[in-house]
């Protein structure tokens, strides 16, 4: 069996997981949002929840901010009600998709009033990253077109990047912009960051605080995720995740739940950066930022945003276990099922006695889920909090003829 | 150029578009739905937005229904409304998918009870269909799982077959259940109706009266639907389409749009499949029904609806077009380039001036776009019904922090 | 640890996995294809290799022919042959695609007399499956078009019905046929046997001998392979599988090397099937068989196929380890990531020390791969049987301008 | 009737599609190649046929080679041979795929000595570019891993960097490289040079010289070909195309058949690209490379080239009737379906009388493929060079049972 070694111990004890906020409310699918009983209503029941993951967990201490589903007065005071339960705030992300204004695009509308709405958007949402104390300013745009023709592609492209100058310019010292894309919806033609080398180039033109974001969700099927990781990560633009599993579109499922061993494989390329000859790619893989950013539809929201977190962590603790003197081996002796298995022989072990080891002595539950469902803690939200109206997607009842 | 020979007359004229009563309404995506100025409130007003589209294209003269969005006390006096205004009512579409209790399933749901109350909503639907005269229900359901093992897929088969043969023993005679399949969403692991050979499967299990319906955008990437098409028109199980387009998931675009030739392709294989030797292909082939299923995020509702219509009459006129005899020639002569020319010819061709012709011949606005715009019509529903809220999806604003 | 029971014991015995003749001999891409040192150069070459396999593994004890790949003038002394070698002949697989003649199709070629041609080889190959004593008959046609239009779809479709009946009925007694389909490759347009449903709808109609057979790389992108596998078998028509690994196209891997846990939940519906209720589907899991098809292009023959042996005895082994009843009450009780997580406690954990029990019990070497490299049967082979020529695919060297 | 203005004539008499010479050779699947009757044989007659695709087109006026498929010792001959019959030597394909050696990559391969050898490999073919004259160096790599772990990934990126710094610094002046990605095979796990991001990641990082190579068969499913080649474009880094067409993966299909409205769309962003305000993008435009890339397994050869070459001027001549001020007009006023419409009104256009008519004022055949097909060609060379065997991809017979 595996022991907890003083450098395995330091490493998992290294590792941070963000949950976002959004995480804890309702959320669904275009059809329909399943009201889920104790379902967070404000950003302060987000954080108590997200408290409760990181209480059990130990590796959540931090919570993403949605701009303007978490608005508040003060952000002083909501950052002291995020420490006095034991975590803190995280990455800020803007909306800039869910004004009726934004029918055609954000920051690459064709109308420049709406543009400059949203840039004006995301500076505001600089100055919350001031008053939060965030390092990080995660940027998604839900720009794009649905016909061949709507919108001139280059124009477009070109919207985009004085954009994002704009902010990469505003941004405080030491602060990131993480610059996510995405393949497809809700734009269903076109996206205008439509890829990591869309994302890439326009992070390199605008300035060193400009990184890529990698959703585990928006790559086309067969794209091979933990090469693009690989390469941003050697090119020193690897910014962050946003973790989630998907098998068909942006199914944003529980990250690890469809092919734990694509995960692993993810995990592996940050590990095996963090230990690189080369300083760019080491300090870039120190300086990533993990986030979950899923939509559970019909899961309980505070023991998926576990299994999340443990999901992650299972991946990583096998990632540590890679014998890379037999990896390195086998690839230069070319010999490709020994170097394979080096790698499978590390995913195949069992960590789950090792991560309850770790877990008994930084002084958290040995198995967190069954803590949380031993806890109460579900029941009771559900009896304070209620259960909100669902809401959704496609129309529900209208009124009835009466002409 | 192409003439209007009595033969093309007589098949452009038998040619149908059922438009759907939701497609006029408000409809979105996740994150957000666009309230459109002028969206269909109820559905007197879908019914209006319909018989507009009819007016001006004469081949849309049914708009389906769906259960409860269009629920009303007296189905006669609706069919009598609709018949004023020169439409009728046509596929009643039931709603299995918006309780809260369905978050699991409906008609495979893991509770009896909940199995029982959506089989019980779909009968019901039956008796609308008879209240209404409607020859077709049209069943999609969002029941599947997200993850491996959540339930049992053998258990949940066996629940669907039962629930599609109780409907289909109660369907009136002459009426039929359309079975319609989808690779996934909402459900985003395993979707109990999956793709045409579950649904084909269940409809021969069923009973005569079951046949397979076809959405478009519900297959995975590459599949080839007008041999699907094809493969159902031979064994006497196509029910009927779901028209729409997509390049990546379930996009609901406009019919058409992103590969016309696809489009085409169907439509061939259709007219080719109302020539067939064999009787109970071309008895199936004339009573597919064509049907649209959209969802229009951003396009203005009655004109995307009559160019979805419009593209539809622009590939069966190309098919129409399509030079059977020297097309078998070239294919038993085994002449590949040939035989694929024989499509394309007919593909290529322009059949703008044809349809002119016809439109003309029958006293129709040779343009109707064109004469939708000149007409007003939106600017008078706009001003008349107003813009409703969109609502949609993701979480808008939540109340801020109280405590 | 998980300690090997006596239900474990005989439920890991039972495994049979069947390794093809063609796995042992050179095979590439259409672009190359590199000569293997060693390669197997005839049947009694590639009989000595599944011999090397099943003698290090002791659950491969059938090797799988191809026609004419295997043709021999004695298939009795080709049978003795391989009993004095431990192993036995398992399916039949004709060739109806290298022929010139082909070029169009085979058994749906739009000349009767190449289907004839192509028909009498499948009878030919029954006939070879009498006097090699094998069950099964493995049809894998290339049949298909490039270009719509290219042929008459339904034509072909009565075609490959009428092909199927003829070789369905000249089966010997409890002989069956396994009717293979394929999303694509080598038709880019519309392959003839396109999905499950199409290999379905045939084997229904054409008797209860014939039986649809799934190859994991033959689908599309997000298909659920588990899905089809637990339709078939409650529809009692899994015959069975050809086991390989893909992440694109058919990529011909080594089984269980992109997605391990996606092998894993079809041995969980396989196992799950085989304590069936229904009598129907309990007889139908029992009576799988379970080949390998791969086409190894880079790695050493007989360690990829022992490796894709093992990776199978892996999946299979956390199969069985499943907590039913665990599951079935999460299932029962809508509970989702508690059904989810009984999957994956029996995935997560690590078989090896199982499976090197179950081998020291049974007489094998608890690491085959090690003792395969220490048997020095690679060298013995590379130095008996030396390199062939790979050849392959696109053109090499063209002679040189000599005019 | 759109009548040949000035203007288009001049656009159209500016089209340039390059044909490959191995496109006239046999080539295949892996599975078959099927001889074509008068397929050619060597480099001479590759040429004789290309010769004849541009006699009866008049925009097909250069030929590229492929070493050392088409390697000759006296290249100025060759040069003179192609001069003498009409042509031209256009690019120039190094081959660093087919050697034994190049098993585990070839300018990534973990021995230093393979990667020495491929480099020298591709400086030769700089030599053979300064002979010929060819503008371009046409790269493709078959370079990748097909297990997780086989290589480092990281390691083989930077081999791949420094081989291609190597190759840019030795370019002639005015000539260029162009860097062909794909996103998969002959590698199933991670292609070294995966997708358009990564091409221009190189690219940028090596000099001037370099630019990127777009395949329309290289890409993942829904990916958005037309708005990754407005992005290189915009970015000055366009170098060419390898046009061919695809459903599935890399189908090599003649270029136009299975969606002729993405090929209308790319060759929309390039003419508009050509109208750019930008100078970079006006000139990156009007040094595309236009190059066909296929392999007709079934066609017969110099019928499928025309019909590609054929197909590119169809798509051409429509984008060039978009009428831009209407387009710009509905843009910029969001009217979605009328900047759409710009669209597919000059996509419905039939434009075979306007090609007839450009053809005949430039002394043309009016109908290629009927010219062709009356001139007795195929049946000519089919005559002189008889069939060749075909080989190809997966075994033929093996000899039988000796011992």
């Amino acid at each position: 069996m595996t022991r907890l070694t003083a450098p395995l111990d330091a490493a998992l004890s290294r590792q941070r997981i963000e949950t976002p906020s959004w995480g804890y409310g309702n959320s669904g699918t275009r059809f329909k949002t399943f009201a889920a009983p104790g379902a967070a209503r404000d950003v302060s029941e987000k954080i108590d929840d997200a408290a409760e993951v990181h209480r059990l967990t130990g590796i959540a201490p931090s919570v993403a901010l949605h701009i303007p589903w978490d608005e508040v007065d003060d952000y002083a005071a909501l950052g002291q009600y995020a420490r006095e339960r034991g975590v803190s705030i995280g990455a800020i992300n803007p909306n800039v998709f869910q004004d009726d204004v934004y029918r055609l695009g954000s920051v690459t509308h064709p109308d420049e009033a709406v543009r400059e709405q949203a840039v004006s958007h995301l500076l505001d949402c600089v100055e919350v990253m001031r008053q939060t104390g965030s390092r990080d300013l995660s940027l998604w745009f839900a720009d794009g077109t649905n016909y061949a023709g709507q919108d001139d592609l280059r124009r477009r492209k070109h919207a985009m990047r004085a954009a994002l100058k704009r902010v990469h310019d505003a941004l405080p010292d030491g602060g990131r912009m993480l610059v996510e894309y995405k393949l497809f919806e809700p734009a269903f033609y076109a996206t205008d960051l439509f890829d990591w080398g869309a994302a890439y180039a326009h992070c390199v033109a605008i300035g060193e605080k400009a990184q890529v974001l990698v959703d585990l969700g928006h790559h086309a099927q067969g794209v091979n995720i933990e090469q693009i990781v690989a390469f941003l990560l050697d090119e020193g633009r690897l910014g962050g995740f946003h973790f989630n599993a998907r098998r068909y579109a942006d199914d944003d499922l529980i990250v690890g739940t469809g092919n734990p061993f694509e995960l692993f494989c993810i995990y592996a390329e940050l590990v095996a950066a963090g230990h690189a000859d080369d300083q760019i790619t080491r300090r870039t893989a120190q300086n990533v930022a993990y986030m979950i950013d899923q939509s559970h539809n019909i899961e309980p929201k505070v023991e998926a945003m576990l299994q999340s977190v443990l999901n992650c962590q299972d991946a990583y603790a096998k990632a540590l276990l890679i014998d890379r003197d037999a990896l390195r081996a086998a690839q230069q002796a070319g010999d490709v099922l020994a170097a394979h298995r080096a790698l499978t022989d590390a995913f195949r072990t069992d960590v789950r006695p090792l991560l309850a080891e770790w877990r008994d002595v930084h002084g958290l539950p040995s198995d967190p889920i069954a803590a949380h469902r031993a806890s109460g803690y579900q029941a009771t939200v559900a009896r304070e909090r209620g259960t909100a109206q669902g809401g959704g997607g496609y129309p529900v009842r209208e009124k009835t003829l009466t002409r």
